[in-house]
């Protein structure tokens, strides 16, 4: 569009990691500018002073699990919300400057997690090979380009750019992993509700209440408002204090959700709104609503209050 | 005021009994047109049918419990509305056509749930008397006008009609005795919030559902409405069915109240509302607000939700 | 059996009601002797002086509600305990001291209540009749056997002890109308299970405990104990304070009724149990436990902690 | 003790970790002997093939969170309990070859998480250096130790270790932050109930049930057993799969707990028992059990329960 600057995007670096791989899947990349940054705080800090626009940032992996500093970001600074959510499948690939034979690779680079997700793969199909935890999926990719090593444990994007020879494809030991990414923005309105989205919220219980945790899930389960995933994260005061990381089905701007976060509003020390947006495929469906607790059911419910504050009861 | 015709009561007949004096409390009824009904449902057809504007029912006894015949009449029929309540001190007379001594008396007629009321006092200051059942405390007041019996059990206002000499006063053995009363009116408008309100409902509960009765009281308890009183009736179906009477703190135009009745009308099989009205002092303090769930939270949440639909986190 | 004394039955009289025909359901009342009671307590301490060996009282009815008297009873004076518990029908006769055309019955005498469960039917049928209340049903067929009244609503029993002609028979407006009655003793072991038992419980709540029904509720639901009554009876020390009546589906030597015993007996201001035994056909089917609620479940579950305990995890 | 073999220990190497200097806090250890162990896997691999006797691990860490590797060894594989819990304070030190001034400092190696740890401090106190990160603590240690860089993060174990000169103590941003670390044994009996205990467990819901958290948090709360950790780990099957880590605090030989873990393991989809151990102090108080869920309030209920069901009731 004529005039109107192209976003600037900035992402978990380096170059050829799966943080790209997974900017790329968002049309606006396309025509926007897209900067790596070195971790995570790096990319959040250019978002929240305006050198960027937009920042994409791993949230949790379907075998790691949380990606802690993404979300004691979110819990800290300035606030930011997150407007879509990209879910890629884990491909990893084991890659080397030349082509060889798996028997004749003897050390491997690996980040300690990749190196995790594919070790029984290793095991069964180098078994000569010495795994070397290195400190990101592309320093193994680095090494394996310099020499440094025989092969690398790395995405294919990183094989590419490193111009390494793909010598396994899918090699990661559990075929179905996944890993969940946040694109995120300064506060601004929330993306329109699709019918189809989450909400996600970090929320801070009094510690000096028994059963706060109890309450929060009664407020969300009250509403009928779906709790998918729960984390736990400390807020460094003390062992023992957490924040929790919720994501609950259903937008900002549903009457469910709406009566949910003025429910725990209320009976939280606080709560910190992260953003509604589209739910991505991830390989289920979309959890159905309770009886009595469907988007009808809180309309029919809200008219039949406006009648009886009427004095219509008939 | 000229040109407005008098309210038309109807109240519990007959003349002299406790709902008598509870209509007399009521300031509207100076001025009013009152007439005796014979039970209670001959009192709530003549409000449903048009013939009297308001009608004056005991709803619960401090000893007796329930009246349910009040209660069957609320939960069928078209709809009707509580508009104010009047709780009254139970004080029971012993009365009779003259002066004479307690030792005299030899037979005391007395409404069933009257003379256990009086029991003790009864068996320690009229030992010789013997206990006759009859129908009403009206009825006791006619039979000892009528010298069928040497004494009655009544209110005071029966004895100044029947023009009964009083033996003693306050004899219920419970000198805290009360009763309440529900004045009622077709649907209408209900009467202005005064901060210090009650509500009170008809829920039918899911049979099929378990936890049914449970998933009700969560529903208050979540928006902090205090729940004062639950009674159940039979729903008439089968042994099993019940209806439940709920009287709540708060008013159909609080903000927790409304939050509360859209839950139970989603949750439940039917809820009838049966009116908000002030609370009447009954000796002991309105409930506060549960931490959290006061007016001013309920404000500030909604406020904060508006801010979070808006975009504006900060 | 030779050198036992018989069972000394005494029931709420007088003879030729409800209750006298649903002792005569309890095979031990064959070769007992049966005594009617004026009323609910003197039935009672009857039982309780050891005059008797047990009673048989009404618990409620399926149109009329709870049986307060009984209630009351139940949670004040010495403990006492249901044994059997026995469901009738209510079945309502119309009878004349001769035989008579339905037309020409100008008064029927009938007990408040029962004329109430046959107003319908009255007004079709006998159109010309006035119905007068009396105190009991037996004095409804006495009153006509004197010629006082040309009818009598009365039970069968009464029409036949009182040699009463039966004008029409099955006459209650709602024929699935039931009573429920409690055939009583003083403490002692409870019958064994059976599989199909309920639990009476009297419960008193702290009421200065926010949710404090709620808990009692949720000690039952967790458990998986089925709660298929609740009655409410004001305790006489002020409007607003309750005992709770449960009927709940097990027996106290079940492993998950005696969890929820102990659950309600910590968080509860007081708990009267009033009995385990065998529940009576009454036109439903028991309910089904929860999942992972069955005896079974309970059964395993000990079985594990058992061995958690022996440190045997494997 | 002549005879006794030393107890074999393993810990989270190399040597000159924080694990290293937990594990000299177990008094066994004075005697047993001492062996690294490359990962927390493989730590725990040796306990479970009989190689070592116990294996001390970290667990969490009041700034960095959950141990993701811990963890989820926890879940799978042959069952472990903890039997011991040891929590220090973490202490970083700023290490060098030599003395020499901190402005002098260009180049400081991490393991990334220390480098967070102190990020404030470092740039406050030592501004000319860049922050390198390294795969260990250890590993930062030695390669100060070589020359590689100019300074390390590291413990105070690891500069003694690697004959490094202190140039600064206490350097972490946050003062308070604590290391939590499990010594963990193959099955057995449970160490005794001290009266402050905790027990960890691991617990896998139903997904397919609504509100399974929420039914897992109510079987605690009713016992009154205090959560005071929750984490997720996923099961790796898919995104949104978790399993959950809680501690509880009580003892499996607890009645309290005893009944808890007993309603866990009934609703739940599974639960592992992973340990009860004495708490370690952690600058806090024990939490006090809620009203009436105190361990006399248990006996007292059971002991109530026994007489019901015996008949003995007044």
């Amino acid at each position: 569009m004529p005039g109107v600057p192209p976003t600037r995007f900035v992402y978990l670096g380096p170059e050829g990691t799966f943080s790209e791989q997974a900017l790329k899947t968002v049309p606006a990349a396309d025509q926007g500018i897209l900067t790596p940054a070195r971790s995570v705080p790096e990319a959040l800090d250019a978002l929240r002073s305006g050198e960027a626009d937009a920042a994409l940032v791993p949230l949790e992996n379907s075998i790691g699990g949380q990606v802690g500093v993404t979300l004691d970001e979110f819990a800290n600074g300035d606030p930011l919300v997150i407007t879509r959510e990209v879910v890629l499948p884990v491909q990893f690939v084991l890659a080397a400057r030349e082509d060889r034979s798996l028997d004749s690779v003897r050390s491997v680079a690996a980040h300690p997690q990749a190196g995790a997700q594919c070790r029984k793969w290793l095991r069964d199909h180098a078994p000569q090979a010495t795994v070397v935890d290195v400190l990101s999926n592309a320093a193994a990719a680095i090494g394996a380009a310099e020499g440094e090593f025989d092969a690398a444990v790395c995405a294919e994007i990183s094989a590419d750019r490193y111009k390494l020879h793909v010598l396994a494809k899918d090699i990661a030991d559990n075929p179905g992993a996944m890993t969940r990414f946040a694109l995120v923005s300064r506060p601004g309105p929330p993306p329109s509700p699709t019918g189809d989205d989450l909400t996600t919220l970090a929320v801070y219980i009094s510690h000096d209440r028994v059963g706060a945790l109890l309450a929060v899930l009664t407020e969300l389960a009250v509403r009928g408002v779906n709790l998918t995933r729960i984390e736990s994260r400390p807020t460094g005061e003390r062992l023992g204090r957490y924040v929790f990381f919720l994501d609950c089905g259903g937008h900002v701007a549903d009457a469910q959700m709406g009566e949910a976060l003025q429910g725990l509003r209320r009976i939280c020390a606080d709560v910190r709104f992260l953003g509604s947006y589209p739910r991505a495929a991830r390989g289920d469906a979309p959890p159905r609503p309770a009886p009595g607790l469907a988007d009808d059911d809180f309309a029919d419910a809200a008219a039949w209050l406006a009648r009886l504050r009427a004095g219509e009861l008939a």
